[in-house]
């Protein structure tokens, strides 16, 4: 195994970013932007530094320098960028425009914005470039494995329907253990965050105990009547599976 | 003619947008970005009012709230837009996060980022609905007509190599005459953006003399050595072959 | 509009082509394949034969060689082929390969296979060159006229919900008139096949009454308990309906 | 390892195919069709059998069927196909339409035919539901090594400019043993193609000398003066390397 590592060059991988666990992916897709986007933004930066839990915030592209600038301690990401050059590319995404812009990492691969194999990986390679981190997506365990020989800083494996349900129970806790075994003996160095269609906070405190050191959200957040009370009760519920099974 | 137009309900183009002819559009692509595209930007704000030219000017994505902010004469328009809707779509480019950021159009359908036919009608209803003005290329002149029966704001009519060189001269002259011919029996008011392999003052005189309302330029401006002065160039002589030729 | 005629050519339309009124386009898609494909293709030509209907029919590319030998009444076209040429172009549909393979057409712009316009226009220019004649798809009026502007054989326009349905009615009856209008104004020597959701003979002969010269159907013949029958009483239909309203 | 062996159940690969090395894949592309290919087809067939060389032979779709009925040695794989079942989607490529009319295997991914990671999974899958084999390309040696994590028959590896050109030597050599090792240290099944932009039979000699248990080729041969003639020159050399380093 050590010498595939070595054959893929670890250390490329952006060597400037590194976020403790637990954390949590705050998505607002497309749902949000604007002002309604800066305000979940600033109510997301208190509540990670009240908890202690490092949130990636991902909000439109034109949003990012608002956004970046106005908050402080979660890290926004891009939803998505080109593994394009300077200079042609009408309508894509500059990684250095990202990078300027005040992201410090990006979204790849998500279930909405596939990306051929290759793409994903010189992409990951384009973000080691100028200095993002990269959060890629995976369907399925394979996909995460297969992923993770691209050296992306974390795997996003969306896990199969049964977790965020009520019957996810035990084989939950296997799925998510053989998903973090499975991607570490390939890449020790990689962290998982699992995706569970998380639609409250027991899901969140369910995912952790289980074994997770990250999960994330979208619809159960931003459509809820009070999106930043939802994500405080599901921040303090990260924190508190994460204390109790890491005492 | 008249039952077509009726058919297409021709009014829903977006009313909130006119440019008064001639006009330039100057696109940095993904050549510029962050503080060097800020700084093209607000030379052509200077540059299209000192001329009395207006200038539609296309940055990344990420670059359009501050340059909106600190422009007031150039029109800002996005590279391109995505037709969804507010919700899903992580790495699609809403509509309304445009509009909200200041821009006022968006280029869409360029060789480097082409659509589907259903795609590009999508998305300039949902310009019109969100008020952005729609700049759409076409490759040919049967192309041009396709487009002009989905009512967009301005066309942008890629011509045959001939034009830009030494060599156009009266076919040239037909070509421009012909598309903006062509594309008015359909929709008298739409406009006609003839892009050209503009590379110099000179070639932007020539094009304006046989017809064009309009051109634009990317290369010939952003890799000059002063892109500043190359582009007073152009626009200077684009005032003076449309004074010249409209007395 | 005959200068806007003559611009486009319009005599370049694959001339060795015709196909009288009315005729059916029945579209196996993928739900049949191999021998159960063949054994409904000879059904077909047999039907067609017997009423004097013409009926394109759209195998799997696989499938056309045996059905185009096997069949001598019905119009074999392809699914869908690109605008490349002899030469790269690995898991590309080549036209030459299907003119060669005994298709007589293709289909092109369905809503399940979208093109680019530039590449509709390609590939309809391609059609023209090896002699295939081309079916090409429309969502909405203004689309059909765009399409209209590309001088293909056929528009397959896809009417909205309404027809089909038994509140058609009069606004169906308009709007296929509406249709026809409008791609006749353009271009008076396209077919226009109107699609719509057909889920029977009675289907068949409303929208046949409407004033449509052509129609077609796909899952209400595959899926039925004898797709023979089914596809014979919607062509007796068609039969009856055309010449009731052409006596 | 194993245990990540077991995780993805190799066992599920096509059981149905096995390849014995050495191995060559004769790529048509778009180059032949019809008669040309069929050609083409019988003299690899003839050719394959004499040196005892398994050939893979790709032509476009609708020359599978009488490509497969007019010959008995070469494997006949589609150049490409979708991951659908049995349904909807026009202009596709359904696998089970390719498994009825002769094909024993699929190729995929290739540089002109990019799929997204996780169409090549639900690909691959198919492929083995229906029994046909797979051949998947990969860019680089991280590529190659995610595809293997998905369970393919084959690898076509795609090395750096060096092999194939004068100075391959040493590095060429590592290179074939790197991306061997690496492949089969995920999954000793697998089987690697090294595709290398061979120029003639001596480049099939190298390659094998440096240790590649098959490789391919599509311009040298489609283009030369004699295809038949330059494709028996290469298959004998990859006959002689493969003794000569397999005493």
């Amino acid at each position: 195994m050590l010498r595939v590592l070595g054959l893929q060059e670890v250390l490329r991988v952006h060597e400037g970013f590194d976020i403790a666990p637990p954390f949590f992916e705050l998505g607002p897709k497309a749902y949000l932007y604007g002002k309604g986007v800066l305000e979940l933004a600033k109510a997301a930066d208190r509540i990670g530094k009240r908890y202690n839990v490092r949130i990636i915030f991902t909000p439109q592209y034109v949003d990012i320098p608002l956004v970046a600038r106005e908050t402080g301690y979660i890290h926004v990401f891009a939803q998505h960028m080109d593994s394009i050059r300077i200079g042609r590319g009408i309508g894509s995404v500059l990684p250095e425009s990202l990078k300027e812009a005040g992201a410090v990492g990006v979204l790849l691969n998500h279930a909405e914005k596939r990306l051929s194999l290759s793409e994903i990986n010189r992409t990951i390679k384009r973000a080691d470039e100028v200095g993002l981190a990269t959060l890629v997506c995976a369907d399925t365990p394979e996909e995460a494995a297969a992923i993770a020989h691209l050296n992306p800083n974390i795997i996003l494996a969306e896990p199969p329907d049964l977790i965020g349900s009520s019957q996810a129970g035990v084989s939950g806790r296997n799925y998510v253990a053989t998903i973090n075994e499975l991607v570490r003996s390939i890449n020790p160095r990689l962290r998982v965050l699992h995706g569970a269609g998380i639609s409250g906070p027991r899901d969140v405190f369910d995912i952790v105990s289980m074994g997770a050191e990250a999960t994330g959200c979208t619809s159960a957040v931003v459509t809820a009547e009070d999106p930043a009370a939802m994500l405080e009760a599901m921040i303090r519920s990260m924190r508190e599976a994460w204390d109790k099974s890491h005492p």
